[in-house]
């Protein structure tokens, strides 16, 4: 990560403390640790090591990490003040050290803030927290994720670089998996080619892959790949998240076998507009409740003829950055005011029954793209969906 | 999952809770979740949605899922008291729903269990779980995760052969990846054939994937692959965590390229032999204790000559499951006994200082492989590094 970008971060996040009141803010979730310090290593995933990220509104970093990422520290990082300890140690993992550093920037009746917020998550022991809290007597704790989401929501040049070059990477995968695709395979194997073309493209991972067929549309498009064929009529949805120097992109295809009938190509097509409509709304100045609606008036308009209507999945978008999904959420109740730098993506959902050739079945279909919204408007990451199901012959 | 694996689970569940007192389980955490559940999906990276299980310590589990979780919770789990809310909702997000169903199976006085304790993780904001303790005014809450590692620290045959399966395909791909590497490739390179093999083998996700290098070892053995290459005197280790049905499996192996140092193949030969003691070390009735000793004895003994010692990392090893590492730790502060049925990996780590072309540098070996305690004695998961660096020519 460029010193010169994590320096202006620092000062944004420092900045923002001081006019909150906030004396330290206290990190412990990947994201707002990679977004603050650089830090990278595939050590998350193992939860018996905790580290701690502490930004004192004046001053410099702490980081406090075990031995076992001081290497990793010290090669991503430009921080000085990284303190250790051996771990996994139930007795004081790393909480000692926390102590001191926080004891060491907010005197008695000072306030920390921490990852407490909606979508925040700590990524320590909340037992820890608690002690932590105790230990803290006469310091305050307060919820500053929302603090750092409101920075974050804004991506710099460098950041959009990478969502950019993730979303083509993984756009060029999913039109070369349309390409090779053959009919009759199961969701398994879609799944297993896409995986290995997102890595020749240049993803380095892909942590969040779902895969889910059925005759005329899928379920709900929640799942991972099941065994399950293409037949006659079947339409395949797969949505990707997928990862590369930290940055995520998120979106997904709908594949086409045989016979389709006109009816879902027709609901598909009215999705196609509603993701239209919702990327010419996604301007500077917009509130994204004006995003919502235009999706929501194309789709109200143009299921109803259909026996479908607009699926009610809570929001129909949501921000992107080094999470697969962050705040904004796309809808009505949220009060956010797209400005440029703004990664989102567009996701209208159509649910309707539909009979398959053994059942009556509930079914729906999702499209999703991604874009930065620009003073001269939305401008895409993902390459456009082309209109209509992508057929496999 | 098997619905007799989970009824068998829960009835011992429900029965722990009875004899430490406590009067419903709250879970949240991915593997736990799985563990009561059944419940399989890749939602769990999106972190605007919560999910909620609740086991009463008599009666029928209750799930509090999102709506656009309903699909996969009707799918994968035997559930029947599913109760859902359109997410996210940042007002109550799903919280009312569960202090509904938590009051619904603890009295006033009563105890809830939670997951708080050393490696747990909460899969929701921890202001809402603080709110969530406010709610429920009159009702304790206390830890419950050592209640559930204790449980979960014996593998059933089920568990058993899903590890056996996905730490076989990891076999196969690195034994796959040394029979076709190339003089001179990049870290990258590698770990990009590497996934594609994995992948081919039957693993589901390759979600810890680390490849370091360097002159005669590596730093640290923690951080992603880098474009550095494979020169001559270069030692590169990769250390995979694989996942299948949700099972991981994880061990590392290490490739030699030219000319590396008789020095660097005896410490090498060491770890060897450390693997090997701590292999026969893990037998129904030792201390895990016991098997860091039969490790410990022979770095010490074998790598003062070699003018390099023990790495201080907190343990030798660990448990796998359905968490990459899970309970207990390798280490002589650990108590657990081990039984048939529990999944450990052996992991001995060598340091030492190196002259390398340019400058002296600090270098790190570490070996692991995974096995099962079994009445008869371990049992390999993975498939035993044959002895000696994995030379590439």
């Amino acid at each position: 990560m460029p010193r010169d970008v994590l320096e202006k971060r620092l000062i944004e996040v420092q900045l923002a403390l001081g006019r909150a009141g906030i004396d330290a803010l206290f990190v412990t979730a990947e994201d707002n640790f990679r977004y603050l310090t650089g830090f990278e290593c595939p050590t998350w995933i193992n939860a018996a090591r905790p580290r701690y990220c502490i930004v004192p509104a004046k001053g410099d970093l702490i980081l406090v990490v075990p031995t076992t990422n001081l290497s990793a520290t010290r090669v991503t990082t430009w921080v000085q003040d990284i303190r250790t300890w051996v771990s996994p140690n139930p007795q004081d993992d790393g909480l000692s050290l926390v102590v001191d550093a926080l004891s060491g920037c907010v005197k008695k009746g000072g306030c920390v803030g921490a990852e407490m917020g909606p979508q925040s998550r700590l990524a320590m022991p909340v037992g820890d927290f608690l002690h932590l809290r105790e230990k803290l007597s006469g310091i305050h704790m307060v919820d500053a994720d929302g603090l750092l989401r409101e920075i974050r929501k804004i991506k710099g040049p460098f950041e959009v670089e990478q969502i950019r070059s993730v979303a083509g990477a993984a756009s060029r995968a999913l039109a070369r998996l349309h390409s090779t695709m053959a009919a009759g395979c199961s969701e398994v194997e879609a799944v297993r080619a896409l995986q290995s073309m997102l890595l020749q493209e240049g993803v380095d991972q892909a942590p969040y892959v779902v895969a889910e067929s059925g005759f005329g549309g899928y379920p709900a498009l929640q799942m991972s790949p099941s065994d399950r064929r293409a037949r006659d009529g079947t339409v395949l949805g797969i949505d990707v998240g997928c990862r590369r120097l930290g940055y995520f992109c998120d979106f997904n295809r709908n594949f086409a076998f045989g016979r389709v009938s006109d009816r879902v190509r027709r609901i598909d097509d009215v999705l196609w507009q509603a993701t239209q409509a919702g990327i010419r709304a996604a301007v500077p100045g917009a509130q994204v409740g004006e995003v919502w609606r235009a999706q929501a008036a194309v789709l109200d308009a143009g299921l109803s003829d259909l026996q479908a209507r607009r699926s009610e999945s809570g929001r129909m978008g949501h921000g992107i950055g080094l999470r697969l999904t962050e705040p904004p959420s796309i809808h009505p109740s949220d009060t956010t005011v797209l400005a440029p730098g703004m990664t989102i993506t567009i996701e209208p959902a159509a649910e309707f029954e539909i009979e398959t050739p053994t059942r009556s079945a509930r079914r729906m279909l999702i499209h999703e793209e991604n874009l930065v919204v620009t003073e001269d408007g939305p401008v895409l990451l993902s390459d456009r969906a082309p209109r209509g199901l992508l057929d496999v012959h």
